[in-house]
């Protein structure tokens, strides 16, 4: 096995926020099949999105996603060209028209929770857009470092269409543990969340969701595809002509769910070799025991790190003060100013690399998806060890 | 080398019509790039799209765009995700937006000349997103087979925005042999032109259109990116409160031209990989002489292929009646219906792959993009006389 040696790496200790780390052996995978696929004389980025082949590629990474997340028959799910952030147009659209579809042409509400910067951006997008957005909660004054109970949210009015909320907020580190039940959430109002930074690395139970979303960049694959799972009563639009009646915004038509999903995902051409990679990490995910397993090990390596950086009170800093709201894919902590460069640089000599925060906190952030393993967030955590030592 | 032989395969023959066929050795390089790429320890795949060797990925695609197809200063280029489709709904926002900023608020028509599928898709989206769409030509009845003079199409007014041609139509296979001149397009009125299955085959002179746009995963990549190459007088819009005063309908922020080109096409994430891909792609046509190189081959390989299936009249039909309009890229004939899947299964046994023509015109299709060798059409020349001579 030659061959396989020539695309071999040593293995990466890599805590990028995203685009973030794969599993080699997928990307090994993949690496073949962009020069040759299956039974096909090309690579798989050459082939028609409307071939068998590409076909069955959509198909098995759907049906991985339904096995790993327990996905119930009363859901959809689809893949959309855009990233996140077209999530956070595509969903308000098609959800205050869909409630419109099931409500006489009313417009409903759209409210958000505002839990770090993702939710915030998804709200100012709805809220550009034109639509009625409620802001229910915003920890700003938190400084995004606690998650209040619902009972002290804003109250949720009936014609309201959903509750938007970014389950791990990937700049902030700051992951919800739980869901709001009925005595928050009125009945009726759909509860949609961005799971972009944490979809697969815990069970979920998507019966209680009316949308989930997720870019593909950090737990699952490669940038380029966005991962969505609605319940299928969301789906159905008004006409085009009822929605300018309504005066509702009409979606760009490759982001209009009932057209997506009609056409496999692959109303234009979607794609493959991204959705190729999620069906490689969602086969592999599976045969390593699923999701059980996968957030067992992510807990693990979340426990370890705070762990230790909790050793240090007075060094390390955890600006997520709520211990039961650390998230457990992207650990973000601070240390004194000064040392911040000293830190990256002896980090990055022994080869941990990516732990620098995101632009608009600052700080460190040590994300620690599913394919980060266990062993690199151990050397990290001697790391962190040493480093107080040192330094403090 | 046996590094390089295990991503071996044998040169494809291949004329499938997007996604098509890439260099093979544009392929190898990025398949070892996937796993590890220059100085990271990780793959391009898994790098940030803000970290350093990222944005040299994006500047040096656009670099390699600017040498290739001699952009002038007066131009920009940049990237964005959701295909040519999403093209169709971003550009009629964006310079429909423009528009009125430049006029005061005044909101353009948009001239639409529908030769084909493509630009009829178009044509329709804008439509369908509630803008004022004038149709200047429509060849539905010339069956998409000839393109009438300029000097026939219907007047545009004043008052529009863009004229907006498909300059390749994959499925009916007609392109464009020329532009309108001032005789036909009044100044101020800008042309808009979807190159996705042809951009990077000829020379063109990018000074006279306004947007230029293609998807990548014809000539250039896999799916994922779209190049747009925009006037940049073209870029600035209204606020979003201006928008709304207009009653202009606003663009998800993803497609905001100002703010994608602000961000050098990393509002949000980039598919760095698909951009990767073309930067490859794009490096290797600069190395091998550059556009002009390119299109003497694209031109001699199109014009074998089209001789020999004119010289059976009889048996090969060419639906692009007028030879000056015929596609270099997409050549699109039929033959005796009983004889298709004959047709398909020899050529196929010859490893002569990809020729089924599109579902809704059905026929044959050989797209002979730039990845496809001379020696291939080659091949396809011998196989289409000896299939003619054996069947006619
Ligand atoms: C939670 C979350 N949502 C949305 C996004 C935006 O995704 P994209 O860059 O693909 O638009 C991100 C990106 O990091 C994210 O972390
Ligand atoms: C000329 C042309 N424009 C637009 C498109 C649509 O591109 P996409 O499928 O990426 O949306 C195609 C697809 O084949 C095309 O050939």
């Amino acid at each position: 096995m030659s061959s396989i040696k020539s695309l071999d790496r040593e293995e990466p200790n890599y805590f990028g926020a995203g685009p973030a780390l794969l599993p080699t052996s997928v990307l090994q995978e993949a690496a073949y099949d962009l020069i040759k696929y299956e039974q096909s004389t090309v690579g798989i980025g050459e082939i028609s999105h409307r071939s068998k082949p590409a076909i069955k590629v959509i198909d098995d990474t759907k049906s991985n996603l339904i096995k790993l997340l327990d996905i119930p028959d009363t859901h959809e799910v689809f893949f959309m060209q855009g990233g996140g952030t077209t999530g956070f147009s595509s969903i308000v659209y098609n959800l205050i028209g869909n409630y419109a579809k099931r409500n006489n042409g009313k417009i409903g509400k759209a409210a958000y929770a505002i839990t770090g910067s993702w939710s915030k951006k998804s709200a100012q997008e709805a809220q550009r857009l034109g639509f009625n957005v409620d802001i229910v909660v915003d920890t700003k004054d938190l400084k995004y470092g606690d998650i209040p109970p619902y009972s002290q949210w804003k109250s949720i009015s009936k014609d309201t269409a959903y509750l938007y909320v970014c389950d791990n907020e990937t700049v902030h580190g700051i992951e919800y543990k739980d869901i709001p039940t009925s005595d928050y959430l009125p009945e009726g109002v759909e509860l949609v969340a961005d799971m972009s930074s944490n979809i697969l690395s815990k069970k979920v139970d998507v019966s209680k969701y009316g949308v989930i979303f997720a870019g593909a960049q950090k737990n699952i694959g490669i940038a380029g595809l966005t991962i969505y799972i609605i319940k299928k009563s969301l789906i159905e639009q008004p006409t085009d002509d009822e929605l300018k009646s309504y005066g509702i915004p009409l979606v760009p038509i490759a982001f209009h769910f009932p057209t997506v999903i009609a056409n496999n995902s692959a109303y234009n051409t979607i794609p493959i070799f991204a959705c190729h990679i999620l069906k490689l990490v969602t086969a592999k995910l599976l045969e390593n025991g699923g999701i059980k397993q996968i957030q067992a090990i992510d807990e693990e390596k979340s426990k370890i790190l705070y762990e230790a950086l909790s050793k240090y009170p007075t060094f390390y800093h955890l600006p997520v003060t709520n211990p039961k709201y650390r998230s457990n894919m992207n650990v973000v902590f601070t240390l004194p100013k000064e040392l911040e460069d000293k830190f990256i640089k002896e980090s990055t000599e022994k080869n941990l690399i990516g732990l620098k925060g995101h632009r608009s906190v600052g700080g460190m952030r040590a994300s620690i998806y599913n394919a980060v393993s266990l062993d690199s967030v151990k050397k990290l955590v001697e790391f962190v060890n040493e480093f107080a030592t040192n330094n403090a």
